[in-house]
């Protein structure tokens, strides 16, 4: 099986870009999904012609109740099998609307408009959709393409800069799995005076790492794993963060995840140790911050490592690991013991 | 976008081999799903060492609900993307069963094993899966294709004739858009003294006539379209049955809608008028009966007809007819006047 290859357009006229696309594809009909944030603070200024589908912002509405009343409204507004659909807004827009539209009538075409940085890096490009299910993230989904990508930084202006910087994160880590040279274009820079152009330039390049990644590996059976780099212990923090009702920005766990992992790659795969220092550098010097561990915690953390459903051998915790930027080394394992030791380096790196 | 081609195992040993092709996919947990009547009449003489996930039968519970179960299911039983789900069941099991292994943490691999004549030639191969959703048939749903299909007639000794005879409808079909040959030796036959092996057999030639026209077309943009014939009229009969509060077998409108819609192909693709005779012959010899309307129902069928997910431009009807055995013509159109025409010679034909 293969996966046809998306169209991903970067651009910071989206609508003109957006309406040139939907008169190529002459779908029957046009619905656009969003979120009410969303739809209160970027719908106007598009100035798009076709009606929306509004769901509740937020993790918590990316659940079957919210998919059931997109499919419920797409039946009302007379969607045939050859509708398009639009996902306008973060991860939780298109992972939703991405798979209501894969499985509404077995499958409609659809367009995706990241409105967040980390969404336009990583949620809306490579086909996995899906919703929460029964407490699991993205339990539930499949892997379907947009048939287009419209990214632009145009609207990033008005995020908080927590949203820049979560974003910012998968970004370094495409570039820690691409080239020393796009990493380290990456980390020498204050990404908050980074201007708009110059973003989706940097965007553009990291984009197209994940984009060769996912057509070589569609379906995540070997390559595509490498995407996990950060996301082992992130996750993890993620976690804890959720279980102490203190949650934190997905890409902030994904920044304090990389570093650990970094540090278990110098440990088992000969990762350069000055890369370390460089990379904590960046992470301190634009504001990531560090989340509040002490060795107590370092339990829970390894029980949701050993939980993760990257795992598929039972009892071993699967690591994407690198042995220099640009050469990852995908299904590792580490002992408790190694953990235990990076997260003791990576406090003392941190604090 | 191309698709796997499915194992199709015809077989009148389901055990030996599904225990043989579980041990040669190794997945890390195998899950039956199954409904109530399966489970209590077929499944305890093919001795499983698998746990099952039992749904209630009928079409009514092709729904949301079910499906939630089953995801609910398999996460407690600790499911991971490795396990196998084997769907033994007839078109609900293996429609809804697919569709949520195809489903559940983005796809695991399935097997299916149809129970019914009608599941075995029609549901159980091709990959469509899906549920049905307010109030629509298989408005959700994904092209998912099963790993592998085993077909058998063992078990179908113990169904009732209708059910016996509603699936042989798909499998004329099959024959009428295959070959002359193929298809006279289906109707130069009487159905319900053929025997189990005889019966493998023909099934085994049909399947795979399916099989070739989905393997050329799995996301039905053309020549897959072909397989509905008969489907535009017999859903019509369904539908109008259904509406009635008296619901009529699939396969008995299909067989119904085969005649109308030959009787249109001689009207405008010149399908011989000989062919239509045998046809309605083998009709009643069987014993399948016909649908209970008059010419005031005319209306009604064909509103049904004009509402059909089948069709993509509106107002016009989309038909599946045929110059003659063997040679299908695909998005063809008729006049209501054509139809009604049609109606009143198959009235003629069966009264």
């Amino acid at each position: 099986m293969t996966q046809s290859r998306q169209a991903l357009i970067f651009t910071n006229d989206v609508t003109t870009h957006l309406r040139a696309l939907v008169e190529e594809m002459s779908p029957s009909s046009v619905h656009i999904i969003t979120d009410s944030n969303v739809a209160a603070q970027v719908l106007p200024s598009l100035s798009l012609p076709w009606p929306a589908i509004t769901v509740p912002p937020g993790d918590d509405n990316k659940n079957i109740s919210s998919l059931s009343h997109i499919w419920e409204r797409l039946i009302e507004a007379g969607a045939t099998r050859k509708s398009l659909v639009i996902n306008i807004g973060g991860g939780v827009v298109t992972d939703m609307g991405g798979f209501a539209a894969a499985t509404f009538k077995r499958g409609v075409r659809f367009i995706n408009v990241p409105t967040t940085l980390l969404s336009a890096v990583d949620a809306a490009v490579g086909g996995k959709t899906g919703i929460n299910f029964a407490g699991f993230k993205n339990e539930i989904g499949a892997f379907a393409p947009a048939d287009a990508v419209i990214i632009s930084t145009a609207c990033f202006g008005s995020l908080p800069s927590s949203e820049l910087l979560s974003g910012y994160a998968e970004m370094v880590k495409h570039g820690l799995l691409s080239s020393p040279a796009t990493y380290t274009s990456l980390i020498d820079r204050d990404i908050l005076s980074t201007s708009p152009a110059e973003m989706l330039h940097l965007l553009e390049e990291s984009v197209r790492v994940k984009e060769r990644i996912v057509t070589e590996d569609p379906f995540e059976k070997g390559l595509r794993r490498a995407l996990n780099l950060g996301h082992t212990v992130g996750h993890a923090f993620e976690s804890l963060a959720m279980e102490r009702n203190r949650p934190i920005p997905h890409g902030y766990a994904v920044a304090w995840g990389i570093l650990v992992e970094i540090i278990i790659s110098h440990m088992s795969e000969g990762f350069p140790s000055s890369g370390i220092h460089t990379y904590a550098r960046f992470l301190k010097e634009n504001g990531y911050g560090a989340p509040a561990i002490t060795c107590d915690d370092y339990d829970a953390l390894i029980a949701y490592m050993t939980h993760d459903k990257k795992n598929d051998t039972p009892g071993a915790i699967n690591f994407t690991l690198l042995s220099s930027p640009g050469i990852p080394k995908i299904d590792r394992t580490a002992s408790s013991e190694e953990i235990r030791a990076a997260l003791d380096i990576f406090r003392d790196l941190m604090y």
